[in-house]
């Protein structure tokens, strides 16, 4: 078998007005504006494999990983590496998992493998562990009254949990208590400011006041990760779990290793391609930390993937975000990704187990070409 | 398909006399002579798999493996989590790579699934990343002219390197001196006293006078693991690497978080089931610290193993041991692993692409049993 060509969309898919942020925080996202590409990786069989890059990706990092493919057989990539020339690799080359578009490619590689041998994606990741894998709702930065409605919405599609965007200038207490007044305090809001709370002071301080609520599930990211010695502080004072959102195997060591070596978080939202997401969370379980994964409000294939990554990690045991369903207009997959009980059944069909929307994906497309 | 049945044989292969320790250091191994077990994985279809336990490990475990494993699809079974009941997992269990004669059951397995995909058992594990794995020739406690012998049949086999045992009273400057004046100071030699330097001080002091002969590779677990601030010190002081010999993930981090979080290793060497070296290798990569693979004078079977899962990390690129080919009087596979130039090449036929050699089997077994 031979891949041949490589089919890419360039699209751009708006979010639901007030589904992220109320009008009143942000008009609109803007993110919504960068283009994504999706690809299709042909061979000369009626096998394909599909895959979405991050917003904003170069389309000649695109175009440049299509060269690496075109002309090799799939069932001669090296899963974890695919880029990798393996009877080329120096020895002290320890790159896997890298060069353009890797993501996206990782994903369409092994949807093909995964058609081809008939088994799905976590097959080839090691395996899934669990049948189902915890999602909580999402929502954006939300005034009191809104965010209440978004978690009414969450409630009814099943959640058990919510995570929010925030800054300190915002009505943080009202807020949360909006939430519990509507959910109770056993539905549970992960407090993510994306490091927009400056000090560990403030901090601290917040999170004494929403302590009497009961609903927090962890802090995430509160102040800048640059900022270790305010992490150290935040960690010995909060009374709820404290999490980075680490990218990378480095950023978890670098945790572990602060305050002297007693580490400075509870729990991580880790990213990183399918393998690279599972190196990253085998890091974590072996200094005992569960782990969620984290999402990028994406159109589909990206959070299926995201799915089969977090089913073969044994400690991906928290509320990860697969968020891109109920945010955009449309998720360009035929079938979206159900959530049942704040979950999300592991998939189990061949490959990623999700196909293009071809007609929702010619609406939204911008630019499409072949390469090969 | 099903499995069937498991064939055991409770097997003991005697050392060559001389080619682990000199005589004059100790006359026999002793742990030559405790049983191991060889199993086969039988199903209803032609193919079978093949495994081997470490060293002493109780038949009662081999049985109770067999128990969870009969009547099972081998195509229905989590690769990384063999014994693990998926759909009846607690939330909060993250225990996988674990049960009764975990890893022996686990080559089983993939040797299996391998063989039926027409997949060697590395592209189970994430794909090989290299083409051949670095490794080194071995030997126990040997005077040195015996060593200087030994390390002459190293020279003629290939390799570019040794890993000995050693303890302090032994002559270890004339021991490294005469590999040197046989090799020359670029044939490097690991110096594992298998914690058996009683302190730091003496660590140094040897270390010290190793030096100048320019032949150390590196030092490995020099005191007992549980003396922590010693490493802090050996670290410190001696002017090559220091590593840990290490069976998990969780010990990596405790060295990694060791000296008030700078750590104490500068490379490690892991163990684990084929999946468990992939996470443990991980976990030391993510803190940017190369890894080999150790070995228990073994019987062909756990060695060949051992290969599938260097070959498949990243930072798998210092010299592992897979020394049960010239140690044991037999190796009960058909075709040794073969050494070229310091290195294996990495397997590519289907399963763990070695076989049982029966009639070697059949001349140290002391028993057998099929289990259905």
């Amino acid at each position: 078998m031979k891949i041949t060509a490589v089919s890419v969309w360039t699209v751009v898919v708006p979010t639901i007005p007030g589904r992220v942020h109320s009008p009143e925080y942000a008009e609109k996202t803007g993110w919504d504006e960068v283009p994504k590409h999706i690809i299709r990786v042909d061979t000369d069989t009626e096998y394909a494999g599909i895959g979405e890059t991050g917003r904003g990706l170069p389309i000649e990092q695109v175009r440049e990983g299509a060269r690496l493919l075109i002309g090799r057989d799939p069932e001669e990539i090296t899963p974890q590496d695919i880029f990798g020339r393996r009877a080329e690799r120096a020895a002290d080359d320890l790159t896997v998992g890298t060069g353009p578009a890797y993501d996206a490619y990782e994903m369409a590689v092994l949807d093909l493998v995964g058609r081809v041998r008939r088994l799905p994606v976590h097959t080839l990741l090691g395996g899934a562990v669990r049948d189902r894998v915890r999602a909580d709702y999402w929502m954006g930065h939300q005034t009191p009254e809104d965010g209440a409605k978004a978690v009414e919405r969450g409630l009814r599609l099943g959640f058990t949990g919510v995570k929010i965007k925030c800054r300190l200038e915002e009505p943080m207490y009202e807020r949360l208590k909006a939430m519990r007044d509507v959910a109770g305090p056993e539905f549970k809001v992960t407090v993510d400011p994306n490091e927009r709370f400056y000090t560990a002071a403030q901090a601290i301080e917040l999170a004494g006041r929403l302590e009497t609520l009961g609903n927090v599930e962890v802090f995430e990211d509160p102040i800048p990760k640059t900022d270790i010695a305010g992490y150290e502080e935040i960690h010995r004072a909060i009374p709820f779990p404290l999490a980075m959102h680490l990218g990378n195997g480095e950023g978890v060591v670098r945790a572990l290793q602060a305050d002297g070596g007693r580490g400075v978080v509870d729990c991580v939202n880790l990213g990183g391609s399918m393998f690279g997401f599972q190196r990253n969370a085998a890091v974590a379980a072996a200094a005992g930390l569960p782990c969620w994964h984290g999402s990028g409000n994406d159109l589909g294939i990206s959070d299926t993937s995201f799915v089969h990554a977090a089913a073969a990690a044994p400690n991906c045991t928290m509320a990860s975000d697969f968020v891109g369903g109920w945010t955009r207009e449309d998720d360009l997959i035929a079938e979206p990704i159900t959530f049942v009980d704040g979950h999300v059944p592991t998939p189990m069909k061949p490959g990623l187990g999700c196909d293009l929307d071809y007609d929702a994906l010619q609406r939204y497309t911008q630019q499409h070409e072949e390469l090969n």
